[in-house]
């Protein structure tokens, strides 16, 4: 059978695929730092190359800051595309790295051998897993399954300050019928997933003001209104005593788990304690009555992720001030309008004011969740697909963070995408010492023909 | 009669006492910075000099710090205590001041004739009203009705820090049978005012710290417990709804107003809507049921001075923060023990902790309020003297604020404390382009040789 002969040319292939994907961590593609323009360049053009070799159409693509790589080849349908990035976050502090983080190496460690440096998993690593993949299918059977669109990002590190214009601009040729995305994670070591639901997310912050000025605390305290106080007393009202959040019409767009779903979560074996153990926590701190993993998965939250007021340096000062602040966020779930609700959490905060205070808002982003139609049967043969390759089944989950790309392939193009990453957790991305578990990279690649010979058979 | 007579030669002397007062004013005796500390020397010297020129046994007495200036003249009770302080702030921003602030002058304005300098009302002014009173008082009866002892510090813009070793060293010299401190104000510019109750102040800072380190607030918001969260509903929670302190065993020992006290307030016809309205406000937040003056000088408050936790830079980080952090005061009144409320404070704090919160308490100083005892004959004869050079009558009146030194009378030497004071509200003290009435220096003059023969006859 011709997939098991792909599964073994990329079984035999591994170490070339890891000299190759070397070459490609060896450029210090650093998207965010000037005086790496030129690396990152020079990513794109080994990509280009690389891309060429399997026979694809492909060349750099300028934007205002850095290429896309965009290379087109096969025939037939399914036409997918296929996203990752080749820049990479800068790599300090130099000194809490055990080697060049531009020098890659495998190496034995507790849990199996690694990939280490910048860019093995955080994106180089899982974009070549695809590109191996590709590469044995050819081998195999001269070409590929179907058409595959690549489009390899350079400024996913420094925000894609170029992406949604060039998708705009480009859309006829990126309107595909599935989009495939590697940049996620296992669920653990022996799980694959498929991340179909991403949260939203809506910033506020508020600045409250009491008195004109700040004020001494001995000649006015007990008589001056305190913008500290009525800033707690409106963070203390967001959430109720069950821990579900007050803002009105909040959880209009809210959907409950589907059955389906919720059986697949329980089959993770998803280890609350230990999720909240690692951070030194023993108690969920959600909404009574739901699981952790729907708490970070499928539930909205608020959150205040700063906060400030009067004196905060060393000592004293008995100062009642002027003005307090605090940052606030909310992910948002299924159908949830980030415009509304901020509209609802203005009007509620406002109405909360005492009479000798103002606030003022500042918006900071509204974005509203992703959520992918798992309907499209391509899900269920990716995930009955990735279920043969490893020990457990795989499972569709949620993030708690957003992945911005999915929203834009769906609201640009209008094209699903398939999120199937094997990071782990403890692969260190954007920090010292990132790596890959060599497992990731060669199953990785299995893993990416299996599901090309689903989506085609 | 003897009294007219010192007053008509208070009246007669008023621009030779000006230009010895411009004579301390000049030397820039500012002392928390080691450049000027000859200057503080100096300063002590000038005034060791003006006391020996009464008469008095006067001298410079070392300190670890800067010299106390002390010095004793006349015989017969009472044996009274003059204290008074000879430092001053510093001048900066040299920029924001009209003139040179150690150049004085006196400059014409629309609320009349002031002595513009640093340190002429904050304290240098002042004292020296006191000094004048005594020259006078010599020159008339050739000595003083009492005797007195003066004792004039060179650190109380740098916390006293050798004061009350001093007083402890030297207790039976000071063991008097009463204080005059000149270092408080009118209540308005027509009506002088007796300081008999000052506020304690209890400083508590509270850090809460939930989850072990700083998370995302994507990956773990709505699972892990929130640090600023919690801290926001502590501080929401110290204030019922009417305004009053929610700690256990707060309100005891917080005396009423009695009858005698309330009936001089509110002769006091004080502008409760021009005093908020001065800084923005318009409605009192205190208690409901209570003055402005009540609140703001005889209620005991709990006021949050400082708060901050996760990101408070420019923009959005989603952070989850590991720790959020307040600075809480709370003013004192009557015989409130601060130890007992601290404790009950941190009970009460540690009992609203969720399961996965600590938190850490930093003690920032605790003073209970300093109460004067007016059943004291010296208070009342002092009142009807000052109602005799006022054009309204004097008032016992509150202090919001702290002022240590009358506490330590109290504490080491076992003597009240008369506060009596002649600044305004707009005297700048602290700040650039200080100044003192020309009248504040010239009725205070006269307002003392009334105490002092009040105190006597």
């Amino acid at each position: 059978m011709s997939l098991d002969k792909v599964l073994d040319t990329i079984d035999a292939s591994l170490p070339t695929a890891t000299e190759r994907l070397f070459e490609l961590l060896r450029i210090p593609s650093v998207s965010t730092d000037p005086a790496h323009a030129g690396d990152v360049e020079r990513a794109a053009d080994w990509l280009v190359a690389e891309l060429r070799a399997l026979g694809a159409d492909a060349e750099k693509r300028p934007t205002e800051g850095h290429p896309m790589v965009v290379g087109h080849i096969g025939d037939g349908t399914p036409h997918l595309m296929f996203y990752g990035h080749y820049d990479v976050q800068p790599a300090d502090p130099l000194n809490l790295w055990h080697r060049d983080p531009f020098d890659p190496a495998v190496e034995e460690t507790a849990k199996g051998k690694v990939i280490r440096g910048r860019g093995t998993s955080d994106d180089k690593g899982q974009l070549m897993t695809f590109v191996e993949a590709c590469r044995a299918w050819i081998a195999v059977n001269g070409n590929l399954p179907c058409r595959i669109t690549f489009f390899l990002e350079g400024e996913e590190e420094s925000g894609s300050p170029s992406l949604v214009p060039f998708l705009q601009e480009n859309a006829d040729e990126f309107r595909t019928d599935l989009a495939l995305i590697c940049d996620t994670g296992l669920f653990d070591d022996e799980t694959p997933a498929i991340t179909t639901m991403l949260r939203g997310l809506l910033g506020e912050e508020i600045t409250i003001t009491g008195p004109d000025r700040d004020l001494h605390s001995g000649h006015f305290g007990g008589a001056a209104i305190n913008p500290i106080r009525v800033l707690a007393r409106i963070i203390a009202s967001l959430h109720d005593e069950t821990g579900r959040i007050t803002v009105p019409g909040f959880y209009e767009g809210v959907p409950e788990v589907s059955d389906e779903m919720a059986a697949q979560w329980q089959a993770l074996g998803f280890d609350a304690t230990g999720f909240l153990g690692d951070v030194g926590l023993a108690v969920p701190a959600g909404e009574d009555g739901r699981s952790v993993l729907e708490m970070i998965w499928a539930r909205p939250t608020c959150e205040v992720n700063g906060i400030i007021g009067g004196y905060t340096g060393d000592g004293f000062k008995t100062v009642l001030p002027s003005q307090a602040s605090a940052k606030i966020s909310f992910r948002l779930v299924g159908a949830q309008d980030p415009h509304s609700i901020r509209e609802s959490f203005r009007k509620m905060v406002t109405d909360m004011l005492p009479t000798d205070c103002t606030v003022a808002f500042k918006a900071h982003g509204a974005s509203p969740a992703s959520v992918m139609s798992t309907e499209n049967p391509a899900f269920e043969k990716a995930r009955l697909a990735l279920s043969d390759e490893w020990p457990n089944p795989a499972a569709f989950v949620g993030a708690g963070g957003s992945i911005p790309i999915a929203g834009y392939f769906k609201s640009i193009l209008g094209v699903d995408s398939l999120l199937v990453g094997f990071g782990r957790e403890d692969d260190a991305i954007h920090s010292p010492n990132e790596k890959y578990a060599l497992e990731s990279f060669h199953k990785g690649a299995r893993s990416w023909a299996r599901i090309l010979d689903a989506l085609t058979r």
